[in-house]
């Protein structure tokens, strides 16, 4: 069943942008209307997603853009890395690109980074659109402006915040997400609960069997309240110095359990998942929610089929990786916690209370 | 003899900053003042720059930083590229530099852009101050947020606006500079007269000798009254949609000057010294200026000791070269011509003028 097309405004100043939710958008001639004309379209893309959507996007963009080129890079967070966007250079350079140029990313996270990040840099900044393709980059990178690649010694270090001139989310491209995927997008969509709307956590919790089973008009909800949220609280700071971080519900936990395993191991989204429960657990050990909303909370990841229990990486292990998190100022690990339903904030634990919590949620 | 302290404000809502000019700046505290305190600070700098001025920054910058890191990268256009910018990422990772390093670039052009250029994608951007040390850095890069690094497929391809929290311009720095730089740098000075201030043009008339002489005093001026023009013009258009052109007035020719001579043969500054002639040359045949103007400007450029006479690559090669500058449109070559003494605009010629310039100023 197909959704009504929903457009949500990104306010920045001069670098606004809206983001289209719906059905059938890549191949709406409407979606690439107010595009810049004249110049050349750049598809940035992987194997897997072009045999699925180029021939399609391609058959859009030819009516507005003059050459159309298409660039293929490896497929995962492996080849997030200097040499694919080397490889990105290489091929705008060899076609001659220009300032007028427009780059699509289409595909998922390490697609969007990789493409945004090199349109951010070309010539200094060509214009960029976003085409995602799995339900996390349709709820994650749509909205905030980040794109980086990994260095061998970090995660996300090299990048540039960097506004696309419009997202396409076309929920069509989700039928072919794999479930593990699904459900680790819908981590980041659970999130939004806690953490801003405890409206939107409930509407989550009623109409759960409909995101599972993939009906547009409840993906559509979602997405478009997923981005609104974010860009609400994206809007109050840009540059992520305070407010932003509650973004970051479950990821610290979450960050030890991926670089604890191995990135990869876990998808980003699982890590999260379960980093939730932690972090809603660490959050009634604080006294600040009760034991039945964190019950509420779990049960909800158990139904994305994401993990609720960590690997079993030993206590010690987990307070050495998180203490090298990023977020983290000098050796003292922040959290976000969960205030109330629906409000977050930033804080410290103490190690003990965080052992605890450790110890009740690893296998 | 020493000069004040100037200071030039330049005004970009809240990313503006002040260039200081002056003597002695780099041993003055206060050259440091207000600059993000408690970090680390990281020193990018090439080997013949370490050797003369490392120790003096370093002592300054001990009473305001934690760590103090030299990084330092090879001399030369040539190294302006992925490999350098890589290098100043492996070390900011292995040293743990985190959002509070503050990355102070100390040399010329090829440091200023590797190393700001690799300050805004650190961590998706870090805090960067310019030391420039040539006077081309001081009068050219200081303004403008421009940084690049090069492709082999074209110089400048990669980089990012990307604003400095303070330049200091130091001129005993200047006292180093082999002629043939001091000369390179003097021609960005003397392009500042014909495209927007005839009253500064008279000046460096009357004050040729002083600046050649490295004098503190009209130096400090030199560059001062530089970086004020360059401000007005990039304030007016700061991602270079128009206006900003004008401070290309030379740079069509010389760019042909320097890719057919092969890249590093002339300095940037002499091909656009040379340039300079050949376009003040096209003005006066566009009946826009006089015979006495191209003279005066002529003369100022020969007692620079910059060359007025192009190489003979032949009329077609230039040609050829100018086609493919980043600034043609369509195969059009356009010129930045000088309308009136202390106003410039961009536009086209037709290729016979254009041929008669060629051949009236080369070998």
């Amino acid at each position: 069943m197909n959704a009504k097309t929903e457009r949500v405004a990104i306010h920045l100043d001069n670098r606004s942008y809206d983001i289209l939710v719906g059905t059938s958008l890549l191949d709406q001639p409407s979606s690439f209307d107010e595009l810049a004309q004249g110049g050349d379209a750049v598809i940035v893309t992987n194997p897997t997603v072009a045999g699925l959507y180029k021939l399609r996007l391609l058959a859009s963009l030819r009516g507005h853009f003059n050459e159309t080129l298409v660039i293929e890079i490896a497929d995962g967070e492996a080849y997030k890395n200097l040499d694919s966007l080397n490889q990105v250079f290489d091929a705008l350079l060899t076609y001659r690109c220009n300032r007028k140029s427009v780059v699509f990313a289409l595909g998922g996270g390490v697609v969007g980074d990789v493409a945004g990040f090199a349109a951010a840099c070309y010539m200094r900044g060509v214009a960029f659109v976003q085409v995602p393709t799995t339900l996390l980059a349709q709820v994650d990178s749509s909205v905030g402006g980040k794109t980086a690649i990994n260095h061998p010694l970090g995660k996300n270090m090299i990048g540039a915040f960097y506004q696309p001139l419009r997202v396409i989310a076309d929920l069509d491209t989700l039928d072919t997400l794999p479930d593990r995927e699904l459900s680790a997008g819908l981590a980041e969509v659970i999130k939004y609960g806690p953490i801003a709307d405890d409206t939107f956590f409930s509407w989550i919790e009623t109409n759960f069997d409909a995101l599972w089973s993939r009906d547009k008009k409840a993906l559509a909800y979602a997405v478009k309240r997923s981005c609104e949220i974010k860009a609400w609280v994206v809007g109050q700071d840009e540059r992520e110095s305070g407010l932003r971080a509650i973004l970051n519900f479950g990821h610290t936990f979450g960050h030890a359990i991926e670089a604890g395993m191995g990135y990869g191991t876990w998808l980003h989204g699982e890590a999260v998942g379960c980093g939730m429960v932690m972090a809603a657990d660490l959050s009634r050990r604080l006294g600040l929610i009760d034991a039945g909303y964190v019950e509420r909370l779990t049960r909800l990841i158990e139904r994305a089929k994401l993990p609720i229990c960590g690997p079993a990486l030993g206590v010690d292990r987990y307070l050495d990786l998180m203490r090298i998190d990023k977020k983290s100022e000098g050796g003292e690990i922040r959290f976000v916690v969960i205030d109330a339903p629906g409000r977050a904030s930033v804080r410290s634990a103490h190690d003990d209370l965080v052992r605890d919590v450790i110890t009740a949620h690893t296998a």
